[in-house]
């Protein structure tokens, strides 16, 4: 049984914001991301909501992020924008990108904006979903440090490297929202089976040399699982193109771990396009996404993207959060 | 023993071209398909090559696709073209949207290409490849009638819905260029073993109640295992969002099948986006992506997309391609 605290979404905001300023964050900086850790505990997704907060303040007290970043954002052509982290985290330099990007890609019918010198974004598809809410189509893609290997091959060569995509209603909120890792399971799953000592099934995670383990700490010294095999790999070289090549982030074969104190900043990246699609699919749009939908809610027991995190947000914008107070205890560790 | 003949890329054009154009299909329109048609046999993709010409040259003259359409081309944004394939074959209509898209990719940092009314686009890595010899990032969506079920349903809802994306090198030529399906395997597999009576590998398809199959005739009235599970209906849901919803043209669910004679013109749709690598990365996009594929090349036996039909093409544009002598007799019963 774990012992936990019900909040509001404003308290867990506030509680962010206190324990990462504490830290040594800049308010600028740590607003954008207790905003975004208080819609992740919204959409239950509580493995990177408050919990990952005495990470973040630990990584901004060892130095792999900088609290204190000032983001650059450029524009180098019409309908592109390049927003420079500097090392600092990736919400800070995505708020600000999204401003130019939300009107360029309504002028321009498609825009996109290239993070780099960045960090995890935490929830991808909470970027996308934002990029939805502004009544555009919302594509993501985040590189992560490698842990996945090439069909036919043992070492890693890409991350877990999750795509996103959000297609609005015409509410503005996304009906279809697809936020999903290129692996078969999480690294933190694997990570958790290990501090349990608990086994893992076969298909999670590969040994050193390529072939199958259940023993969780082989599998973290060897690779994770593609999901689908090779073309789970495949999916992971699209993001890993669009969010470190393109982007002109430091690949996940070079990049320091996203875990742990050691290796200073990964320097990382993101990459987002935001289509228009009145300029591309005129009136239609929202008609076809609402046929799609509904021929996925039609069928019973069928699961569409998007529809469990968005029941879990309307509950917790009723009736609040319900946070572990072992979490809650790390973090007061901060705020004092 | 499969009896062939080896032709020349220039022989299987021209082969391609005279079918085409004798079935009832305009010069301007045959051409570009042929041009195709050699290249995708180049290769070493038969199952979508020369194969395909009897199979196109059928369906101009039952009319579900229209031989002598004139693609309208529009650009309703500045970053945006949309190609009207007014329900002849794709490529004519991407063969001019091309030709809008490279300069406004290059100009504006990112561009994107909408067809919408169009038909199977035969190999969509084929597209992208063209993309990434002009120096851009190519990506491509191609929408299909539906055969894929949602998780935890047993309709179809989306098609076997491709995704490609090219990285070029320093010299134009795709270094990484991935083109896969979100199924476990390609429903033509499935419909070979139907042909054959052969039984299929469990995993490959399922039967009208979502149950595992391996009865091919039973799996094709059912539905096709997505790869992966849900990660592969979500692969299949972005590509159907980009190629059908965005672009304006006919969703899975609505359209007629590919094969066969019967329904009428399936109005499916395509969706490209290009990207130029020195706006977004500056210098050291080549170097990122040499390095990436050297991280995989490096290791024995460990696959690269796209060094498969590189090593193929090189092979083919030397010594010819072989081609099946009954093919060759399916396709001469057009030419005469």
């Amino acid at each position: 049984m774990i012992e936990t605290k019900t909040m509001s979404l404003a308290e867990i905001e506030d509680l962010a914001f206190r324990a990462l300023v504490a830290a040594g964050t800049t308010e600028d900086n740590a607003r954008p991301l207790a905003v975004a850790t208080a819609a992740t505990e919204a959409d239950g997704v509580a493995s990177h909501g408050l919990a990952y907060i005495p990470i973040y303040c630990e990584h901004v007290q060892c130095g792999k992020v900088d609290g204190t970043a000032v983001p650059a954002i450029t524009q180098p052509r019409p309908s592109l924008v390049v927003a420079d982290a500097a090392t600092g985290f990736a919400h800070p330099a995505i708020d600000p990108g999204f401003e130019s990007l939300m009107p360029m890609a309504r002028a321009q019918g498609i825009a996109a904006l290239a993070v780099r010198n960045s960090y995890n974004c935490g929830v991808l598809g909470y970027h996308t979903g934002r990029l939805a809410q502004a009544g555009l189509v919302g594509i993501g893609f985040t590189n992560a440090p490698a842990s996945i290997a090439p069909s036919g091959g043992s070492r890693p060569v890409v991350g877990t490297n999750p795509f996103s995509i959000a297609a609005p209603g015409e509410n503005g909120e996304p009906v279809i929202h697809i936020d999903q890792s290129a692996s078969a399971i999480a690294r933190s799953e694997v990570m958790k089976h290990a501090r349990e000592e608990k086994p893992i099934p076969v298909g999670w995670a590969l040994d050193a040399d390529g072939n199958p383990t259940t023993d969780p700490a082989v599998g973290l010294k060897g690779s994770m699982a593609p999901s689908g095999g090779y073309k789970g790999v495949g999916v992971a070289l699209l993001v890993e193109i669009m969010a470190a090549a393109l982007s002109g982030a430091t690949l996940g074969i070079h990049a320091s771990p996203f875990s742990g104190t050691s290796g200073g900043p990964p320097k990382t990246g993101q990459f987002f396009i935001a289509i228009d699609p009145e300029a591309s699919a005129g009136e239609g749009f929202a008609q076809r996404i609402a046929d799609l939908a509904a021929a996925i809610r039609d069928q019973e027991n069928a699961h569409l993207p998007g529809d469990g995190r968005r029941t879990k947000r309307a509950d917790a914008e009723k009736n609040g959060v319900r946070v572990s107070t072992a979490t809650l205890a790390r973090i007061e560790a901060f705020t004092g």
